[in-house]
């Protein structure tokens, strides 16, 4: 079983990458959470909550995750223009995915104790 | 409930982004997966199985994943030396979550669909 399956095409090698490249590209994952946490909300809301990120690149995840079906962005023609963006339904399907990584994030501190650990012995090998 | 959470800390914006940055590294999906897939193996057969990878990337991510604690190295001082990978408990508890992923993978048919809508509609704002 394990010779035949050796030739598998790289794509195939992890049949969970296609969705992480979707889900988990950076910065989509802090926008995600915040829009399906606080609602529907403007850019410098945005901004404001997501205090690292810079306005040029948010703009380029904001089109992106609205590309890929997950944000919805709403025009309205006002003077000046609001622009508005929420989480759509495809966003929040991924509501048991993102539990399933909070319910994981207590191992964290088992992550960190490995990492002394391993620090700790230094180059032994 | 919305303004007095404006000012939290950027690592606090999202509470699943350290499990993220653990999990969802570059790489790291394929090499845990392929590990809980085939089991204990050498470098040269993970290598093989995700044929996209450079040895030197590999090396790194398997280093890391170590230090981790998500995967167990072992080494066997024979001529010429063997040294074998193997997921760790650790690592098999993030079964969940990759099922999880798993179980979102249809999806991707509809962020297929949303982006050819967006690029038919082309720049329309």
């Amino acid at each position: 079983m394990t010779e035949t399956t050796a030739e598998i095409a790289p794509e195939q090698a992890c049949p969970i990458a296609p969705v992480v490249d979707v889900v988990f590209s950076r910065w989509t994952t802090p926008i995600l959470w915040t829009l399906n946490e606080f609602g529907r909300q403007r850019f410098v809301e945005l901004e404001r909550r997501i205090t690292t990120i810079t306005p040029k690149v948010l703009t380029q995840r904001l089109r992106r995750l609205e590309r890929d079906g997950l944000v919805t962005r709403t025009y309205y023609p006002e003077v000046p223009p609001r622009v508005e963006y929420e989480i759509s339904p495809l966003g929040r399907s991924l509501a048991p995915l993102f539990a399933a990584l909070a319910d994981w994030s207590p191992k964290l501190a088992e992550v960190e104790e490995a990492r002394r650990i391993y620090d700790a012995e230094g180059k032994r090998r």
